[in-house]
């Protein structure tokens, strides 16, 4: 059974997990960084051999699952309940809804047959968003006005067939997402849920997640097949490259006209119902977080989210060794009782090396303790962003990680904020637009318009633009270009100011 | 647009609304209070239009979710890390391990096109069992004795094409797991995890979920395809039919040797290395759960599960409603610090309605609230298992909560656990067990042998006794067979007890 292995390779292989080093420029080398992170920080396993599918490592899976928490506790706030779906759609429901089919037909895997040498009935589609599962059950539930507002979201996988090159986390063939499917009597009521929604997302994924982003009107030629609007948060990654993390789309009565979804209102008289929804893929938000926040030295990861949030490092000279043992083992105790996730590393690597590793991790806190920290009582206190240490009194731990937590996430969001807000700029004239893009800037400019019209225009920057694209209205912009202003391709009245940029 | 409902039919559905009772004998008719309850519950609608794929409701997905949490601590307790794993698989891959296969291949769907026109490469299998999609990987992260033992798990969904006929929960074509699968240098430590596997069936399913069982050792004919051993524990069900829960399966170097999984120990020499799984259904686990705890009024939920753990019925009068629904709402916010998923009923329905309405969903604990509780600050608490009434001062109520939570826990525990027992028979003859197993009991009778040579037997059973079946032996059982006893069926001498039982 056994293979000798020679002398040497058993040598190296001791070696390599005793030293340890992650040190590559984020801003100059962002997809080695990318790529180098994912693997040392085990975050995914690229090798399983299905093209865009990813096999998630522990570290993040664990720091998902917090995602997960996080979200779904924010709709549950919001009166959203959960529900558990089919992922698969028989082909007949998934082609009720013609611009949905149109647009997702091109990303569907296809299931045909079963068993040894079972025909299905008919061709099951491999859910890639599921509309047109769910709301042929949303016409049996919905029976009369009291049944609504529904709001049901529901957390899980699902699977399109990219064209596009794929890239772990940020864009596969399979991905992890919560989709959220709400209904209401009337448009208005659409239409406050879909700012709702982009309230949940300045919630979670600003606020908690400490990530910058835009809400943008997407324009007609980019929404969601089957919506008649589409809102769309667009963070910058650090190549200066927009990536879209949460849309929110105003269905409208698009689908409830094909699904015939009808309420009864007080009178007795059926009307269709109105529908959003909304989908936040984790695992690109994931993907997005570790890359803002990330340094030159690996992970940064907010407080809530990391799988280990203190570790402690105990440094142990020869005398005296148990004792600081002990101590951290006391220390670990302690904080485990503050419900905080923490892990002693007592492997035989030199304290250095812990060090290392642990900040590649993106441990937010690290315990430092040696032989006069154990004798009188005290921590030397780590924090992974600014490399801030502090040596305190244990009595004074439980404030000081929950403190340093606090600043921790409120630096990294500062810090992310500036950095977006570098990257944005305006142009005048079609060169000055030119020269930002080269720079790798997010450009606002004058524009013909974001309806259909505009498309042609879009379409020329574009080629002109090696590739960047229109993104949309900035929502939350409020004034309105004057009348002298002119789009920079047909030249004809402005009517909007859009971003230009490239996308992943 | 609108469409006229004549007069009556919208006075009729008001009164839908207005009253509400269920009423089924569980143990007479548990079919149809199966059903029934499924529906009436909203647990589940199985309208979908694809056989054996069930539409979670948020009852159902929320008690779910929480039963998640529940056995996902545990696995983390006992040093399991999640990760997650595409959801299909490769034909190439799942063609590795031999007798895998030859079980599997009859129960898997398979993803054949994509896209408009794409052909795929290779056929691409919806995972039954994911052992053919994460092994590859093992043998890249198993490298030396130091990366063991590995135990990862998943929680996520698998698919199998049932030929059986399909139940929601508890029988479907996509259901809801956890798989738990682990690696070692040694089979002694491999069967070690087993035993563990099993404590954690106990930790879980019989402690917290309440849910009696036994574990057996399986016959070999019916062991996982692929194991050396397997280990299931079996539940009852009210109608007296065996349901199999969690099982774990010894899979010893079978897969390792197909799948190269090696390890260089501290010498450089190279190994096989020895596997578990272990696979807890969580979504039919809930089945039994429900199934095992309701009673004629409808569910009956382990106060950690239930998606409402304590619901509020004001008793409001002509005089002072406010004051009593102000001193409702007082009592949430309380319950709600306490951390407790709370809801105050305030629909127009008749407190009675309301009281048989939450019964049905299993509400663990009432609140009832009238002007006198009100007024003399106390509130009547009423445990839905026993129907008990107490007047607290609600001074009391956080202690009278959590006592109540627990004694109604231990209460279905042991009622449970008395019907179990209840149902367990042993037989001298065949004509014993034929009396027992039409008394639908679990009967435990001297066999020749659960090795391969015993299945002959097994089938002669099955066919003279409708289909009751060799569950295997007892793992807790410790005496064998004296030397006169023999098989009922081939008369050799009898080296094991086994037990028979029809079976979901």
């Amino acid at each position: 059974m056994a293979k000798q292995k020679s002398k040497e390779t058993a040598v190296r292989d001791e070696e390599v997990q005793e030293t340890f080093t992650f040190n590559i420029s984020k801003q100059e080398n962002f997809s080695e960084w990318f790529t180098k992170i994912v693997q040392v920080a085990e975050l995914a396993d690229m090798r399983y051999n299905v093209k865009g599918f990813l096999v998630y490592q522990p570290w993040s899976t664990i720091a998902i699952k917090r995602m997960f928490d996080i979200y779904e506790q924010e709709l549950d706030k919001f009166g959203h309940s959960p529900v558990i779906f089919p992922s698969v759609i028989p082909e007949s429901n998934f082609q009720i809804e013609a611009d949905h089919v149109e647009g997702f037909a091109p990303e569907v895997f296809w299931i045909t047959s079963a068993g040894s040498s079972g025909k299905l009935e008919e061709r099951l589609a491999l859910r890639p968003t599921s509309e047109t599962a769910m709301y042929p059950l949303y016409a049996y539930w919905v029976r009369s006005w009291r049944d609504l507002p529904m709001k049901l979201y529901q957390s899980g996988k699902v699977w399109r067939y990219e064209g596009k090159s794929t890239r772990p986390f940020l864009r596969g063939r399979e991905f992890i997402w919560i989709e959220s499917h709400n209904v209401f009597t009337s448009l208005a009521e659409a239409e406050a849920q879909t700012k709702e929604d982009m309230q949940i997302s300045i919630n979670v994924m600003r606020d908690r997640f400490g990530i910058p982003f835009i809400q943008f009107e997407r324009p007609q030629w980019d929404k969601f097949a089957g919506a008649i609007k589409t809102l769309a948060a667009d963070t910058l990654m650090p190549d200066g490259r927009f990536l879209q993390l949460p849309s929110t789309h105003l269905l409208g009565d698009n689908f409830s006209k094909a699904f015939k979804i009808e309420y009864m209102d007080a009178e007795g008289n059926s009307h269709l119902v109105y529908q959003t929804c909304y989908g936040p893929a984790i695992s690109r938000i994931f993907g997005a977080l570790f890359s803002v926040h990330g340094d030159d030295s690996g992970l940064i990861l907010p407080f809530e989210i990391a799988p280990i949030q203190v570790v402690i490092i105990p440094i142990l000279a020869k005398k005296q060794a148990k004792k600081v043992l002990a101590y951290a083992e006391e220390l670990k105790t302690l904080v485990s009782t503050m419900g905080y996730r923490v892990k002693v590393d007592t492997s035989d690597r030199r304290p250095g090396d812990k060090y290392y590793f642990w900040e590649m991790k993106g441990v937010p806190i690290r315990l430092e303790v040696g032989r006069r920290e154990a004798k009188e009582g005290n921590v030397t206190v780590f924090r992974r962003d600014n490399r801030e240490k502090s040596l305190i009194s244990k009595e004074n731990l439980k404030e000081t990680i929950a403190f340093k937590a606090d600043e921790l996430l409120a630096s990294i969001k500062e810090k992310a904020e500036k950095f977006f807000t570098s990257r944005l700029a305006s142009a005048e004239t079609l060169d000055e637009l030119v020269d930002h893009i080269k720079n790798r800037k997010m450009v606002k400019i004058p524009f013909c318009s974001i309806e259909l019209d505009g498309e042609s225009c879009s379409d020329e920057i574009k080629d002109r633009l090696a590739g960047a694209e229109v993104r949309g209205i900035d929502v939350q912009e409020e004034h309105t270009p004057s009348e002298n202003e002119k789009c920079f391709i047909c030249e004809k009245p402005a009517n909007c100011y859009v971003y230009v940029g490239k996308q992943y």
